[in-house]
């Protein structure tokens, strides 16, 4: 096959690739790496729909992580891995209690209602966080037809607000739920972050501790596109295939899905990726903890650092740097850092907000 | 950004990219120009699901082929581009008129009932293709509330069994839909192979003769992956947006998406490959045709050829190539070409059945 | 409590109750023992959704017809009986083979696949009965996810064209079906009339020869509305308290269905209204038989007869009696008989009859 | 036809009629009268799937009530009401917003969001009522594809705690969603216990001050069943009938929830019923509003009492009378009134709790 970089396309650039800001991790492209993966993957013919050799040896990787007891089915995206996961985890009469700020409540446009045919069952958090105690808010009335049945217990990991689980406090979830009869979701679209901000291997906190199925987050760690739904507990589980489907997450060309899945996980691409937008979000919490006027929010665990500031500031200062307000009436702001996220970004980033401040 | 060729991976090739088989077009790769494609839209930041200067200029590209009152909603897959097209053209009562043999009806595991809550009204045909007289056998009843409603009708272009409509036929089917106040959606996972084969523009059996909504196929036609939703008639559709997001659809790197379909549309990629693939198709049928004991079941129109013969050949043959049985108990089988297939691949091909029918 | 019959209620009769057709046997009231029932369980408080008395007592009925391990679960109506007992019977990826003419395919506007998440697979059929053969043009695939699973053949005793299958007709399609690991449902919205056409047990066509769950019909039979979901086969099924509820079909007042089917199915009620129905059937068919021009077209087993005639000859008849056109433009209609219809209205209709085709 | 009263029917009498709870108002038998009206209606044959006679006529008794603009469709039960009002409310992409104590969030089974493909957004609030405030919470980011879009807002009157809303309160709800763009829905379960609370006619806080659709509850009122669905403003809603028979709520004979709407509203039956059960919950308060260790929880503005007491007196109290704990933790507990409830039952109940309150 030709080799890429020398290849000749009718596309062309419409972007400035030195520019980067603070929206998201998702704003940011693909590591080098996963592009090389996906030439290496190139070429011939493989079986379509996931009985190709990548896939068949993304298994294998991914028993060096969690186990030779867990199975990877690769999916397109964030929602489609959870929507999926959360299906193969219910029945049609179950519903799942998770925390009122989880991207399957507040960000999938009602895809797990929708195309799931989930309930939902939410419970307020100070920061994002479940804990027994507040699994019980909604964990009742498993007899009781006219009630949801409480079946699945959805964590995210990290939380949409940046904090991170110990492997401590996910354990004593699953017990929980486990104690409850029921089975225990981890959405893991920034797992990595998770585990490089523990120090410890992934399973530690997933497998280890009772969850019993896994949304892996590729995306947001440097993949082009790609997660996987990660079955850790084979029992919790059935007709996979059937449910991706489906479910409408089938690539057909899936070797360039698990190519990817591939690089990010066979040695340490995942990590390293992970570990650098969580440094650069150390430094900019770093960077503007001293200046007055500005209050970091939650604890500052992985690659989000949410801030309060002044609303004026935060609007000029997003004509410079692009990041979004989380809550605008209260002049809370997100700022995410990637794999990509350079230190002279972090230090201009910091260095504009106090010139903003300052006016 | 560093050049891909010469990244270092952790991940390894697992396969041998010079083997070729006939069983599926998206049993191939991408072809090289979407890699180099790839490269170019990385690097940097661009804003996330959607709103990248990618996608922005593909709604240009689109424009060339369908005019300027299209636009483009770049999804996942096939069976995500039909079921949002679908929903999009119906109400929660609405009904779809498709052929027995649709991919919509037969292939995607149930995903347009169970994701998009859609009534299929199917009908059987001859070659894969409805008429106005065919439509007619499930085109009633709209005011009657037993019934699901009529208010979609779905071809395949070209079809399932590789035939290929004329931009006639297809007019008289819109015309017929739009005189029952129905709308018309186009499956075109192969509409590159069709236009090729037709040696017309994609508008010419499309908006120029009244299709409302089409599912434009990148991933057989050599993306990596990739497929859009274009809205032909604006006026049919309402919310793409949102829907693209509950269908699970929606890309949050979308650029990635955005300038693959760049890389096929801008010029003529599309139609390179897909006259190349109708081409190989071609060679094989003239090379089985005057084989004795092998059938030739439908005209071959674009780049597949079904066959009759002995299904003790077939399985021997099998064993040298990759292809599906299309009906195993008739013996029929299906041979595809895809956009790398080689005039080698098939002249070995027709050799090794000439050498297991002699057997 | 006071005396229904002496009541005055601001209620006005707005109808001719002497009038009667050939629509529907739901074009029908109750039958005047339905009522007396209605009145015996009025009055009091009575635990609603299901713990009352009646149900409780109705499972004692139905345990006299199909067993002591059956479980009568008492809905609103036909559509949310069959609706609710096929989701119990298939995982969230299953579909169901059925006649392309049943009830539930033609006839609930989709219910099936928008609330149901189902999958109907057809067959064309002569005269609305499956057969082992026929099931198999659909019985395949199981392990491709491609395809919605095959896990439920669904069958209509008597069909919606009138015929009645033996009960060995449906012991062959059980164990078939039961053979390739799918369950059976039987849609008896007419079970009473196939009863007394066969002049059978409802066991010996049901749960003797291995139907797994029963719509049983009790609006067409005569009450004033409600069905019972009968589970004959209780590993096949699970939470159907909460399956009824979420598909909304929990009635809160249950007493007044459980009492209505217990009217029926105490002793002899339900026969004796189907067998008069049927012999009312029988009785029109006699008379139109020899009439010149007039074609029966199938074989009139329970309390339909289906006929041809000419169609100018059915619109002067309709202006007389009401009926529906089948096939309109084959000329095609439906004659049905109810449980209140008298010997002087099928007289006077073959009487019209006669007149109209001597015009 | 003959007379009910004096039919013999094979079901026999379960349950003692003088034996009265306070557990629901569904617990209530039928009122007389309806059973009166349902004999009248009986006989004949009618238009089945509501094109007889009585359906017809009920949409006068209707216009008497909301105007000539309103339109009833008759169901079968509450939740079916609620989830046919909110489909026809929203589009595949819209979301409703209630309060967290809705009965469609909390009892019924999921309904909405499984057989609806509905999402919910959630508000806290103290006492069961919405505000313009408490909807601000939810009511944001119409255009954001990430969030369910805010459609409708949904109240219930009277709400699930015995609470009234004003007709002020309802019109600044309603002048304060259209000014979104939201439609209103008004789930009256017990909307007839809120007229006679208000002492107003129901029009008067439901399309005087912009309620756009109304489940209307004939069940608790004293019916043996029957909802329906009343259409307030045409314009709000399509395709009503295709969307009943689909969310299986279209009763084949219809006249018989027809009539019973009818004998309810032709006059004052609606009202008499609801009187008397709020001025039983009044004589219940009173009762026990002296009573040392009882608190009463709410405003009793309708037939609920809500109430906290020893748990141990309202488990010996259970054993006397028939009643639910609301939040079993807090020791809260619900008495309900119903149309038939006697100040006997009151005081007997009365003087039962004083009896366990001092032991």
């Amino acid at each position: 096959m030709a080799d890429p970089a020398t290849v000749k396309t009718d596309a062309r650039r419409h972007h400035d690739p030195q520019v980067r800001g603070f929206a998201s991790d998702n704003y940011a492209g693909a590591h080098p790496e996963i592009l090389a993966a996906l030439a290496l993957a190139n070429g011939g013919h493989q079986v379509a729909y996931g009985e190709d050799d990548y896939t068949e040896h993304l298994q294998r990787v991914v028993h060096s992580h969690f186990g030779s007891g867990s199975e990877a089915f690769p999916v397109f995206n964030g929602t489609g891995a959870n929507v999926l996961a959360l299906q193969a985890l219910t029945d049609r009469w179950g519903a799942v209690i998770c925390a009122e700020s989880a991207h399957i409540n507040v960000d999938e446009g009602g895809a797990p209602e929708r195309m799931g045919g989930l309930k939902l069952l939410t419970v307020p958090t100070p920061d994002g966080k479940l804990t027994p105690e507040l699994i019980d808010r909604q964990a009742y009335g498993w007899d009781d037809e006219h009630r949801a049945m409480p079946q699945v217990v959805s964590i995210t990991q990290n939380t949409e607000l940046g904090t991170v689980y110990t492997p401590d406090e996910i354990s004593a979830i699953c017990d929980h739920a486990h104690g409850h009869g029921m089975k225990v979701h981890l959405d893991g679209a920034r797992i990595a972050n998770a585990a490089a901000s523990l120090d410890v291997p992934m399973r530690t906190f997933t497998n280890t501790v009772g969850v019993d199925v896994l949304s892996f987050g590729g995306t947001k760690n440097g993949a082009l596109f790609g997660e996987a739904v990660i079955v850790l507990n084979p029992d919790a589980v059935r007709a996979m295939k059937h449910l991706r489907k489906l479910s409408m997450q089938l690539a057909s060309k899936m070797r360039f899905v698990s190519v990817q899945l591939e690089a990010l996980l066979s040695r340490d691409l995942w990590l390293r990726n992970a570990r650098h937008a969580n440094a650069m979000a150390q430094r900019l919490a770093e960077g503007v903890r001293g200046v007055d006027g500005v209050e970091i929010l939650h604890p500052v665990q992985a690659n989000a650092v949410f801030a309060r500031l002044p609303h004026a500031v935060s609007e000029r200062l997003q004509k410079r740097f692009r990041f979004y307000f989380w809550d605008e009436s209260a002049g809370d702001v997100r700022w995410m850092c990637a794999f990509d996220t350079q230190e002279e970004d972090v230090d201009a980033f910091v260095q504009a907000l106090k010139e903003e401040m300052a006016k």
